[in-house]
């Protein structure tokens, strides 16, 4: 599956099955953006520095990794599925097993690999969707499993039948 | 265990047994900075426009969850464990039980659940840090479980003996 720049179209519980793969697109990391979203939401001498990251565990200036879940989560919206409702997660699990480095060019590849309909809400579902979030080497810098709130299809003729 | 204003207090792995809890600091979320963040990383109109978003799952504007996570480590980063090497996380669990509003007051209570020695490497162990994000209502609006690396604490008399 792949993303389509149709914007009438829309994706509910029911178009998302188990398997379906999506790419998304790719964003370049600059040196300056890593700087100013540690500086707001992550002021570590590692996220801001150069010289001062030199002797920690990264070796070198690396970003937030939550600076790297902003910009995955960002390739999701501009470029993902187009979920009916948006994209509204309700939780996950994440993991960074290398840092997102400046002038990182990151693209994203998501999965569904879970789906649940609400047991109280008969109007939406869960899609439990993986996503590896690798930069220009193939590393892979993140890999995300996000629990998003699908709205399920209306009836054919709906409230007004 | 409450955090102090001691610039050269730093803990090592040794210094977080289970059950420490952690009091953290306060930020209030202006309603530009959620419209900023969502407009650079979660282009959404539910993060983005009061009246887009009050047909929404949202009811009304909403913080992106990934602006909530970053608050929340600003406020582990500024107010938190000041921990040797720094605040450097491995990956984690997170859930948003209730969205951030524009003008939320967000404090954080955080406790160790688990430690860890690196099996492969003698001079860093892991933390597993449980954390509540809540507003001024006492609402959590976010729970994470997080493993972050943190050096041991350098043998008496260290390299140089």
């Amino acid at each position: 599956m792949t993303n389509t720049a149709n914007p009438t179209l829309k994706y509910y519980w029911e178009d998302l099955p188990v398997g379906a793969t999506i790419e998304l697109g790719s964003l370049t990391v600059s040196r300056e953006e890593v700087i100013e979203f540690a500086s707001k939401y992550d002021p570590q001498p590692f996220h801001l520095d150069d010289a001062a990251a030199r002797d920690t565990l990264f070796g070198g200036l690396a970003a937030s990794g939550w600076h790297t879940a902003a910009v995955t989560m960002r390739l999701q919206v501009t470029s993902g599925l187009p979920i009916a409702g948006g994209i509204i997660g309700a939780g996950g699990e994440l993991t960074w097993p290398r840092p997102t480095r400046a002038t990182d060019v990151l693209h994203v590849v998501s999965e569904v690999i879970q789906i649940q309909p609400s047991k109280s809400k008969p109007d939406r579902g869960m899609v439990t969707v993986r996503s590896e979030t690798r930069n220009q080497h193939g590393d892979v810098l993140q890999l995300t499993t996000v629990r998003i709130v699908v709205p399920r299809r209306p009836a054919a003729g709906g409230a007004g039948a």
